[in-house]
């Protein structure tokens, strides 16, 4: 099925396109028109897979999230049976991350989180990526439990929530050049080293 | 000096307009057109004090930071003397206030956020304010240190940072419905429970 490739790869492309723009400009000046330029297509080609600007947020919205999503489940791979701690955090410090690809991809996160905020379409897809992360998470903190590394008396979930929210403060917070990432990072370990025989 | 008054309350009354439109729509929904109406005022008036959108902006946000300085500094004053635990707490919990004026300013500062990730100008009022409240924390703690309800050991700058870094974290996971404004208090909570005393 070539027409089929051919499709999913164009509407990749157009939604790589989307990231780009908005890493680098916001959403707000993000139109057909320049995701056309930017993905080296026609305009009319955009409009016959999108009819709307909105309906484009959202595609790539989902697949920046996907990738995201294998992105965090790649670097879980290189590690196979990895201790619950390390789990924790390959998934809380690729928020963290400095890589330019991964930065682009937390400052869309961010422009669609204030957009998801007054268009609830856009707010599904995010909450369905939070709701993965916090499942792995927990999930590393009760096998951990189970291990013995983390004290018996946790409670997972509040554990993985206030970890995740951590690394999502410390996200929002360096992205704004507040602090710097490093010190993001030595912050989130000092945050586990407690958590794990703390 | 009446019409210096009359200009400050224009002002202020425009950026009002500018924040409820943004917490209701996000930024990019809002014109100078929107605003006046908003407003309930001429659209020529608007312009007469702002030239542009950005610099309407820039003034909303610049107002509005300074309006929660000034609330916090309040809830503050509410409680003289007030013992370092209980500063952290509402500064803190000012951040997840689920009162519908605070959740508004919540709402235009995620939408801020985003933006000033792509416009470095309005980056800076934004950097001011995170950093009052850093200082803020860290002379709480630093008091809390030498009153012996905070570990002698504690780092200030970190514990200061961490706390603040998980409430923005629950701030903007309660923004998007992740998690519910009670549940975000009480993780917060726990936090502030180990830091003092645990």
């Amino acid at each position: 099925m070539p027409r089929q490739v051919d499709h999913r790869q164009r509407r990749a492309q157009i939604a790589e396109a989307v990231c780009s723009l908005v890493a680098a400009r916001g959403l707000e000046a993000v139109s057909l028109r320049d995701v056309a330029a930017e993905a080296g297509i026609s305009m009319g080609r955009v409009q016959h897979y999108f009819r709307t600007k909105d309906e484009m947020l959202l595609f790539a919205l989902e697949y920046v999230g996907e990738r995201d999503v294998a992105g965090t489940r790649r670097d879980l791979a290189a590690v196979p049976g990895a201790p619950p701690r390390t789990v924790i955090r390959t998934v809380l410090a690729g928020l963290l991350d400095t890589d330019p690809r991964k930065v682009e991809a937390q400052r869309v996160g961010v422009a669609f989180l204030a957009r998801a905020l007054v268009e609830p379409a856009l707010a599904a897809p995010l909450l369905q990526g939070y709701e993965g992360l916090q499942v792995l998470l927990e999930q590393a903190v009760r096998q951990a439990i189970a291990e013995g590394t983390v004290c018996a008396t946790t409670d997972p979930r509040s554990a993985a929530s206030e970890v995740f929210a951590l690394a999502d403060g410390l996200r929002v917070q360096t992205l704004l050049g507040h602090m710097a990432g490093e010190r993001a990072l030595e912050i989130l370990d000092a945050r586990l080293d407690r958590l794990f025989g703390g």
